[in-house]
């Protein structure tokens, strides 16, 4: 199952779009549904077109949008350096336990917005992530297996980061994560039933056309399962919390000099087998 | 005005305690009230009482309980190293820029409730802050001045941190600061209007009696309204959200081997000058 949300901005409503294309409600609110959403041919039209084409279009011309596939986010737990090919680009050692950081649930957008380069930004950089989606409470988990059976399914974040915020500026890298809009998810939540190996996805990412990281989920040091279970050592997780778990090599940092940061008028898109595809234009806050 | 939440654990509403330490309710929910808070007299004479001497009990008897002041929280974020005197008791030097982390809403328990020592723990550790909850939007503010007047009210935290998980695991703090109960918050919510001086608040924390942190806000390293305009500059803060603002000398790490870190059957008291007192016993998770 694809599970999204649409509607216009801040009203998005629950929906399932089923394996022949067609988009259903799912908030129950059928009378609005028929009227502001299902009724709307042209958009459902487009929808169907890009389902075939796994990508969703934006649908703004009807005022309606792809928000965040999830409405409410108790929190997001990020692993950092978990692609043997990104740590190598970085010139970090592989890290003996996972690296955690943390985003709020407020720098999610849908993945058609636009994302803003903060002021005084020199190093924003793109990752694009596989997000793991929590469906049942998890606490002391002794393997990765049960790591696994934890998730509800998955979809693709993209984990906008401030270099200099991140790095240079004393402390945690929290303080280069949390700009806002600085995390574009969906635009769907793929159920863990059609995803049978996690760890064989491709990732890809392309800023304006061209094609910047292109990496698989093998290359994770830390599994989706492992990660599940480390992290129910050092926190519970709850159903709906989001787990973006690394990005591989490719990124601005990695880059000679001058490194291709982010400005305003770039375009990033986004895609990761079975989970859809993102575009995002950036603009200065 | 003294902003707290009342009731039954995960029911708890909003309520008011006024200046003749009158509780009232502020839900709406007049009927639900009359029965079931406002008819205890008990209860509330208990209240009154507590209110007197600047404390709250935790009012079991009746099934009531004194829940998070804040029913919901968007994000916290939290302040490192921002007193003089810690930063010498870590042996760090006192940070250019604040020291950001963050913890999960999630960690936000009542004033009163128990306290869990994770599985595996060897270094609990105290730590009593300031809590600052915003009122207003704050984006890009330019001033310390600014930053303050963004400011919705303050109340005790307890940012509880795990130090083996912190420091001695790799990647950032945030591992150790987001166990399950890690951050009482309470009692209650003192809007900023009663707190002239941020800035001149005596801190205080005791463990089993014995009086182990004795600070002053006046340590801080970055002012309360400069914190909100630096993480304004990162992130933007939303009404709602708190900012643990770092704690005084006196934590567990700073004392001599072997450091005295919390085990089950601890009882943990903190106070802050005019925002009350909380009291947690810990126990094994």
């Amino acid at each position: 199952m694809k599970l999204l949300r649409v509607g216009t901005a801040g009203a998005e409503r629950p929906a399932l779009l089923d394996a022949e294309g067609i988009l259903r409600d799912l908030s129950g609110v059928v009378a609005d549904v028929d009227g502001a959403l299902l009724a709307d041919e042209a958009a459902l039209d487009r929808v169907r077109a890009a389902a075939d084409a796994g990508e969703l279009p934006a649908l703004d011309a009807a005022g309606l949008r792809f928000g965040s596939p999830l409405g409410r986010i108790g929190k997001i737990v990020c692993i950092g350096l978990n692609y043997h090919d990104h740590a190598r680009e970085t010139g970090a050692e592989p890290p003996a336990e996972p690296v955690v950081f943390m985003k709020a649930p407020d720098t999610v957008v849908g993945p058609h917005d636009t994302v803003l380069v903060p002021r005084g930004s020199v190093k924003t950089d793109w990752e694009v992530e596989l997000a793991v989606v929590i469906g049942r409470t998890a606490r002391y988990l002794e393997s990765a297996e049960e790591g696994l059976a934890h998730v509800a399914g998955y979809a693709v974040a993209h984990d906008v980061s401030e270099r200099e915020f991140q790095i240079e500026r004393g402390g945690t890298w929290d303080k280069g994560k949390n700009c806002e809009t600085f995390n574009p998810l969906g635009p769907w939540l793929v159920t863990a039933d059609e995803v049978p190996d996690p760890q064989r996805l491709s990732l890809k990412l392309w800023v304006n056309g061209e094609l910047k990281q292109d990496g698989t989920t093998a290359e994770q040091i830390f599994s989706v399962g492992e990660v599940v279970r480390y992290l129910s050592q050092v926190m519970t997780l709850y159903p709906g919390d989001v787990i973006n778990t690394g990005t591989p090599a490719g990124v601005a940092m990695g880059e000679p000099e001058p490194k291709p940061y982010l400005r305003a008028g770039d375009v990033v898109e986004l895609e990761i087998e079975g989970l859809g595809r993102q575009r995002q234009e950036f603009k200065n806050a």
